[in-house]
């Protein structure tokens, strides 16, 4: 990122979002009740005629993006594009939607860049890996929110990681992510500058996510930082890529202080994600499965059916939170919320 | 990436690969003919009982990886799956392979990250997008390439990009990736520190490239520097984010120094891609065609059909020179050969 050269500075032209109360309404009793609007912070938008979202294949000419996604209140989003399918898929029959949900298609299959479905006002989205892969589609994603004139949306990035001295199978529910130093920050390059913004994400939300989770038997769940890292091999004190140049003690004196700063599992979108989320007035949470102690050694033994099974823990948790949002009991029957 | 925190240093424990012998083998006079190994620079490897690869589903105890990847001398690599394996399909007809090609299988279709494709001595593989997702699968495919005892691999990166100042639909070969300072290196956070690698690609196949393109009529193509950043947005000056706090003429005066820098197109995966073959022993290349030239604007309008036949032409490109590398003549009626 070659951030050597450069000017590094806070993100004062960005204000993180504040609630708006909608046209009319006055909500000074109850925050609960306003209209949270999607924003951009983006004036150059004001005089385009048409915003195309090339990698969404979508564009405000040729979608009439309020009637398609303007009940959306909801969206998930994950790396791949097949879990993604499968997690709308699950959706759909939680909500108890008309149909057996086996034939929901992708949004944007057009492009072959991301995977998008739809289940009621659930929106799930695939975002690849890393962060340049996500900051790509949460660039259009949120454009699209803001052209569809959405509100109150909750997004929430589920997935997999290296959990930091925690039981393979944990669920994490980060409350801030931090970077390789673990700092509370996200540095992205804006022409000449290093812009810094911050990660902290919506601690209500949170701390909701982490009530859902008391309510599933058998379901070990905890809040703590996330670190985000560039490089998996690398980048995670990982001794089994094809390039390593340290030892052993250190790559455990470098995750053993990850672990001091109270850092429990390890990705790579969650810094992006929370930073672009909270400058756009989205209430953002991220909930990924550890799938084994980074503590204990670098590859991942579990045979397919066991991280089969971790991958859905986080998936069956945001199904619970926002069935619970939405006044609906559980499905009767449906295995992949049970973890027994 | 936090480098301000960190102490930066050259890559001097992980030197550039150099020429090796093949057992017995005398090879002063004629470097061409010397066998190339792939390498890997991870003493920590050589105590492994069995190597996962995780994200290609693969491993040294349940692949035998020498009898199935052992005579591949080409890897082609690409964002999207569906771009490579419509690669892979056009390679096995421009063989002049047994079958129609259209039944290829993903070898890695177990793990949903990326997909390989084989066809002959060609093995097509996809990367997603941006440097944190290219260096995942090549830490994996260089490991597999080792582990597989290849020799004399050469490998490229084909994509599509941004122009500056060129002409949509220009071919452009690079000779160094360069950061979004302008400068050929790669800067890696291992542990503690910020390593600093060099991205300098090829000559010699570069220039070989340059020339395969001088005998397809009507294929505009140049030699010069890409510039690879972690964003596409408020990384690369665009100014239809979701995010943009700068003025057109800031984003002009950038891209403008970039175009005296040298640069004439820009993408995502290009320093990853350029470091890590460089210090593993494989020749890279990158060939990327620009979409847009981003002097004139931010958005891609072209139709669909259009940026369909732009993106054969890198692919058109390699298909060439591979077809001369082997000896084979150009098969009559291969319509992606021809750009008219």
């Amino acid at each position: 990122m070659a951030a050597g050269d450069r000017h590094s500075r806070s993100d004062t032209s960005l204000p993180p979002a504040s609630l708006i109360a909608p046209p009319g309404g006055a909500c000074g009793a109850r925050p609960a009740r306003c209209s949270r609007l999607v924003h951009i912070k983006n004036p150059h938008l004001d005089s385009v005629e048409e915003d195309i979202m090339y990698h969404l294949d979508m564009g405000t000419k040729t979608h009439n993006l309020p009637a398609v996604f303007g009940d959306i209140k909801f969206v998930c989003v994950g790396g791949s594009p097949n879990r993604m399918r499968a997690f709308a898929q699950f959706m759909h029959k939680e909500l108890g939607l008309a149909g057996d949900g086996e034939d929901l298609a992708d949004i944007c299959a057009g492009r072959d860049c991301y995977a998008i479905y739809q289940a009621g006002p659930v929106l799930s989205v695939s975002h690849g890996m890393g962060i340049p892969s996500i900051s790509i589609m949460l660039h259009e994603l949120i454009k699209l929110l803001y052209h569809a004139k959405c509100q109150d949306v909750t997004i929430i990035r589920t997935g997999t990681s290296g959990g930091l001295g925690i039981k393979p199978g944990t669920v994490v529910i980060t409350d801030a992510a931090v970077d390789s130093s673990f700092k509370p920050r996200f540095e992205q390059v804006v022409l000449y500058d290093v812009v810094v913004r911050s990660t902290e994400l919506d601690k209500d939300l949170a701390k909701e996510l982490l009530g859902c989770s008391k309510e599933i038997p058998d379901f070990p769940t905890l809040v703590s930082h996330t670190m985000c890292t560039y490089d998996f091999y690398e980048g995670q004190g990982r001794l089994d890529g094809a390039l390593c140049s340290f030892s052993s003690e250190k790559k455990f004196e470098y995750l053993k202080r990850a672990y001091n700063a109270r850092v429990r599992n390890i990705e790579m979108e969650s810094t992006a994600f929370a930073a672009l989320c909270r400058l756009c007035g989205l209430k953002a949470a991220v909930v990924c499965v550890a799938l084994l102690d980074c503590l204990e050694g670098d590859q991942i033994w579990a045979p397919h059916e066991v991280l089969w099974e971790y991958q859905q823990r986080p998936q069956c948790l945001i199904a619970a939170f926002i069935r619970k949002r939405l006044g609906l009991c559980p499905p009767a029957g449906n295995k992949l919320f049970s973890m027994n």
